[in-house]
């Protein structure tokens, strides 16, 4: 592998004192001698910044203790940037309502943190007391229950890495020309944890559900009581009551002290803070499945339900906002997912579609998780087209840009999984483009 | 499954008003009339608490709108009791130096938020300017190269789950009579994250290691330089220098911008903040591995080095510090982890060993990561005493306390892996006890 460029080589083979033993330090400390710059030159263009000076001087945090042991901690101060954006276009009008998105573009592997899971909140982060709090199970079913954050710890808990994507996400490449902006900003209503809960399939059979009910409607405990109306079938095959992400509690953002996940299927439809299933025969056509989250087609008409999301990938390294170093070896990474199941491949062009290589997918490939995908890549400077195009185990292939346009009116917002292009520039920009 | 005892059951089939959807309850709430109590009443004793006062009251958190979008999120404020625990026994002559441990009766699935990850600190956390931090290789290699955290970025990336377990870990078992603490204060100096990185052997390669070279030196840049010997077949083989710990940049606390990880093997040798790797022929006998993390044996002498972890499982619910809510189902739920591999079986008794009966492993179970392992249980009421015995692939089989005491003098304190054993007392206490 050539990576001649991205090290720095040391010319003198010498040791400079500073990266001598703590012990055989010591003296030379006590002296207090300015060490003389230079003893370790940059012999490679590569990503060093301030070289010299991290080669000659002793830091000064390994000349003094640091900071004490913290009950709960956070990331590092140089980490500031790597935080959720608000956009939050209603703010003004209902402060709370709106969204916050992932900075995808500063991430790596497979999780999101929870504190960077991104938001979509309806009514602001109800703050609920888990005492206090309850999920009622209702409707056509025999035996009406009420049930806990603690009740439901009892039940038998079952753990899975799942993602969640609002159905919005990616509404900011549909308009007419492409924003430059990041990774994130794009496509950052997207996140992935661990989480922790119990299978919802447990909870109906013992309410006794009645054969009349074919749909669920799922209520938030949020002050929009954000409401949606969920076939009987999913509810019975793969969703969870979660009560854990990430190892803890699930955070208030995400829905504490509990909430629906339908894995694979629309975001707003994981109902956060859920208080109440109640089993109906028919779909509700609540607020916010019919205004909202419903695609609007050529012929002028919305489509009235589009629950599974459709196969989707990005490349979110490189993309914008970050410097190519000059022409050498980069790593493509990026994330790919599907709501039918396990990505199967992933391939990414550099010639904006002509030609496309196999990237290699991170294990394990979960099924509804987001796949990490990588590939080396030597950059020879010129101008390029990043893509990549996600193909899941059903054999969904992620749409092209204009595929995907075709198949809605202009106006349509919601569910865009078309193909994502970075153009790196010659002068080592990188902008976002339709293609 | 029998869950009489856990939830609520609804004896009026009518819905109270509270529960019913948010646009048939406008017109109630404009009323302003306090709603009559008794109308979902508590048919199961369970778990449940101040269920009138959750059932007949429209709770605060959904009559307004919550809490705006934040930067990056934290738990809710009622789960502030979960937190690391300092334990700082040196904390008035060195600040900064001791350990913090993870509340494990408190998290579910596999993954510790890295807020609560454990900490060991031998000289605090020293506060690393990722731009001016390098990572020096060098020694007996044919070309020296430092690398900074950004040029470890462009190399190609894996990403792996694997926990990290202190050599001290559960040494708080090892006292002449066992302590009434949680299970986080006994066992809670081992986590588990998604790490990652650059695989070490690729930067080994690139610095052209000599053959007489058969260890490495690993320095962290705190102002103890916590040093370490390491041999070099673990190096080639799955050592990983980390970047990214869940997703985001790995932590001040667990070695920001960069630690060694050395899958498996004891804590302090995934040395943190690292700053340089130094290929010797020999080991260093530094005072990390010789004055601490060495075993005391029966004749007084102490074993050279421990690495690899043993196989080792907790029962963290239930756990010391909770209540059992009178007979009934509850879920008995633990971790189970070899620095050897994979787990492959974990046993659980509730007669103190007498008999045992196969948990089910929560997949995927990966190499050297926290498997999650859980057992329904219907407890009649009588004293209990709870035990889990962990196998891994290798056959190696978790020992019982006095096996495990019998291969070391009484004063050893490291590499404790015995079998916990909590006492489910017939009046719903629990207790740590010795057998």
């Amino acid at each position: 592998m050539n990576v001649k460029k991205i090290n720095d080589r040391v010319d003198d083979p010498g040791v400079p004192e500073q990266w001598q033993m703590k012990d055989e330090r010591r003296a030379f400390l006590a002296r207090g001698v300015a060490l003389t710059a230079g003893l370790v030159a940059s012999a490679g263009a590569g990503t060093a910044r301030a070289a010299d000076t991290a080669s000659t001087e002793i830091p000064p945090w390994s000349k003094a203790p640091g900071t004490p042991m913290r009950a709960y901690g956070m990331p590092s101060r140089f980490e500031e940037p790597v935080k959720r954006v608000a956009a939050t276009g209603y703010a003004k009008v209902s402060p709370g309502t709106g969204s916050s998105l992932t900075p995808l573009q500063a991430l790596e592997g497979t999780i999101t943190p929870s504190g960077l899971h991104f938001e979509r909140h309806h009514s602001g982060v109800p703050d609920v007391d888990p005492i206090r709090h309850r999920l009622l199970i209702h409707g056509l079913v025999r035996n009406p229950l009420t049930f806990s954050a603690d009740a439901l710890s009892r039940y038998p808990l079952i753990t899975r890495t799942w993602f969640v994507e609002c159905a919005g996400n990616s509404a900011r490449n549909t308009g007419p020309k492409p924003l430059q902006v990041t990774c994130g900003m794009l496509h950052g209503l997207v996140s992935t944890s661990e989480w922790t809960g119990v299978p919802l399939s447990v909870l109906l059979e013992e309410a006794g559900v009645d054969a009349s009910a074919k749909w669920l409607l799922a209520e938030g405990a949020d002050s929009a009581a954000m409401s949606r109306s969920i076939p009987l079938d999913k509810a019975l095959d793969d969703a969870m009551i979660a009560l854990y992400q990430n190892g803890e509690r699930i955070r208030p953002e995400q829905g504490y002290p509990m909430r629906l996940l339908l894995p694979g299927w629309e975001g707003n439809m994981n109902v956060k803070w859920l208080r109440q299933l109640k089993l109906t025969a028919g779909p509700h056509h609540t607020k916010d499945e019919t205004s909202k989250y419903s695609d609007l087609m050529p012929d002028g008409k919305s489509q009235q339900f589009t629950f599974v999301l459709g196969v989707k990938s990005t490349i979110t390294r490189p993309s914008f906002g970050m410097t190519m170093e000059g022409p050498g070896l980069y790593e493509i990474s990026g994330m790919a997912w599907s709501g039918s199941g396990r990505v199967s491949r992933v391939e990414v062009s550099t010639d904006g579609g002509a030609t496309w290589a196999a990237a290699s997918l991170q294990g394990p490939v979960l099924s509804k998780a987001v796949t990490r995908f990588r590939l080396p890549w030597e950059w020879n400077g010129k101008n390029a087209l990043l893509q990549s195009r996600a193909i899941d185990e059903r054999g969904n292939v992620q749409p092209g840009r204009k595929a995907w346009t075709a198949m809605y009116s202009t106006e349509n917002r919601y569910h865009n999984n078309a193909i994502q292009t970075w153009s790196v520039n010659a002068d080592g920009s990188i902008a976002n483009v339709y293609l």
